[in-house]
């Protein structure tokens, strides 16, 4: 009886074991993994804020709700432009920003989102993901705990809304424009004034005379902000010709994801990169033809050629103290010009003469 | 005893169970779901190729090994152009070629690969996934129990490799040209001599004057074909701005996965699909700086002005004629150009403006 009695309690314990390692191997199969992001952007920004959504979304679906991505928008976190920090520490785990504004900080970063005079979206998905481009960038980013991916492309951007018509250099000094980071600096060495203003204050500030100029990113962002009522030149674009957004993962913690979800994550980010150049391409033919239709007035402008030949030339004396002054900014930005080399070639006799021949 | 004997027996049966339980519960986390794909490529092409291997890639990571996808080339199946028909019937599950291919079994299909005088890749990609281009491609192609999507763009491909330069419409005249599709028929109406030639015939039929002429993608892909050196004149496009592959999923095979890798498939092929656009580019630019340094006297050509003009008339008739035989072909059409007439207008302002004033 007492080997029977313990067979049976052998038995029985034996079968409580399998149900438990049965439902374990549930929650194993089930274990899901919260990472929480921080954007640099407001509560349903557009375009920006879906590439973040369409990311999570594609994530979680693809994952069976493995991997949640929390969002949280600058208005819960405060802090816009403290995303790289809060991405290094740990204290978010992922973040959708930009690369440039972390410039005060790891200067080389400004290569990483768009360059004036620099290359247009196509050419520089090229060179992010078969000329080198990747690489750099982890290299980069390595050094702080932190992935950086491509987080999205505004596709390019104009150059900006303006009261006065621009006919010579001479009209640029004293110019007071809103124009932040590199461009900005760009336009000063000609005399400009660049200022900085809240996005919220834009309006009010180019429509007092507060400043004469402003650039925001194009019709697809710049329609809801009304600039086209109040401007009558919309000049084209020079200074972001392909702007990329980021998306930064904290190290520490994609190391600790199982590798199907690392692959998922990261697939995901690419894929909703991709989606934003199409989604701001949409948004920008659909809004011009709103603007344009309604404000038939507005002058579509390039800067005359002396102008574009004095901007480059400061862009150009810029670009070279800044590589002087940092091994690894040279780095990047000699990659990027021998690439651009090649690949504007063929962009200039396939995309370029098929546009001039076909118009 | 009876009862313990019972008990004993209902105990041990119930730990079987659970061990079977448990073991099953990790048979169906690990279920694996195989699916087969037909290319219309050879084995190894360059860039198409690539595109499916790495959408495979990319699923099979994503999914931890539960969804794996064998490609079998054009000489596993022998049937390039029965991969619609294949993955129709079953007897593949999915299959990679390109939708213009199928136009002599529904029409309408053409009109999901590229134009003549159409959208470029990026207008392209915002029609298909915000302009109502994927709801469109759905509705045609599940008629035939069929899902199709984007398989990734060869961007802009040029007019071909012609042996004599092309100065009036009169020399379009009695031109051999191997341009197969609805380009052919264009070039047809104006007098050319469309032929077709299998493509490890080409090089020789263009070099002893069989063909006049030919097309073939870009640098991308022609470089490797040696067309160069034979060839003096290289004409920039018209007839293909954007050509986008194709992924076609058998309906009933797609709805019998788990909703997960549903969500992992549709992604990979997206990712994939956008991609070989950059990869495209990628090539594009790097064969051209071979081509180019090597055979410094190719001349780049775009068709003057009034052949431009003829040819646009003779695609525009054809266009017309092909909507009043098809209704869903015309509404596909009006789609594509309402579309086009806006983005357009913003790819005018902001790509090309930014392409003229920068050069």
């Amino acid at each position: 009886m007492l080997i029977l009695a313990s067979k049976k309690a052998l038995l029985s314990r034996l079968a409580l074991l399998s149900v438990l390692l049965f439902a374990a191997s549930f929650v194993q199969a089930e274990k899901t993994y919260k990472l929480k992001l921080a954007e640099t952007w407001g509560p349903n920004f557009p375009i920006f804020g879906d590439a973040s959504k369409n990311m999570a979304k594609m994530a979680e679906e693809m994952s069976n709700g493995r991997l949640k991505i929390v969002i949280h928008s600058s208005n819960k976190h405060k802090a816009p432009f403290g995303v790289f920090d809060m991405v290094k520490s740990g204290q978010y785990d992922m973040g959708h920003s930009a690369s440039y504004y972390w410039k005060g900080k790891v200067p080389a970063t400004m290569y990483f989102t768009t360059m004036p005079f620099g290359m247009i979206a196509p050419e520089q998905y090229a060179w992010f993901y078969y000329g080198g481009g990747m690489e750099l960038m982890d290299e980069l980013y390595s050094q702080y705990n932190l992935m950086s991916f491509p987080g999205g492309n505004t596709a390019n951007q104009m150059g900006g809304w303006f009261q006065k018509e621009i006919k010579s250099v001479e009209d640029l000094k004293g110019l007071k424009m809103r124009i932040p980071g590199f461009a900005g600096e760009v336009l000063a060495k000609l005399g400009a004034k660049p200022t900085n203003i809240p996005p919220g204050e834009l309006y009010t500030a180019l429509d007092r005379g507060t400043i004469d100029a402003l650039e925001w990113v194009g019709p697809s962002l710049d329609l809801r902000m009304g600039f086209h009522k109040i401007a009558p030149y919309y000049y084209t674009g020079w200074h972001e010709p392909g702007a990329e957004l980021q998306f930064l993962v904290n190290s520490n913690k994609f190391n600790s994801l199982p590798e199907d979800l690392q692959a998922i994550l990261k697939v995901a980010m690419k894929a909703a990169a991709y989606d934003m150049y199409a989604h701001s391409m949409h948004e920008s033919g659909e809004n011009w033809a709103t603007m344009s239709s309604e404000y038939p007035n507005i002058k579509v402008q390039t800067f005359p050629e002396p102008v574009m030949t004095a901007i480059r030339q400061a862009n150009d004396e810029l670009l070279k103290e800044n590589a002087a002054n940092d091994p690894f900014a040279a780095k990047v930005l000699q990659s990027q010009q021998a690439y651009m080399a090649k690949i504007r070639q063929w962009t200039l006799m396939s995309e370029k003469a098929y546009l001039d021949s076909t118009q």
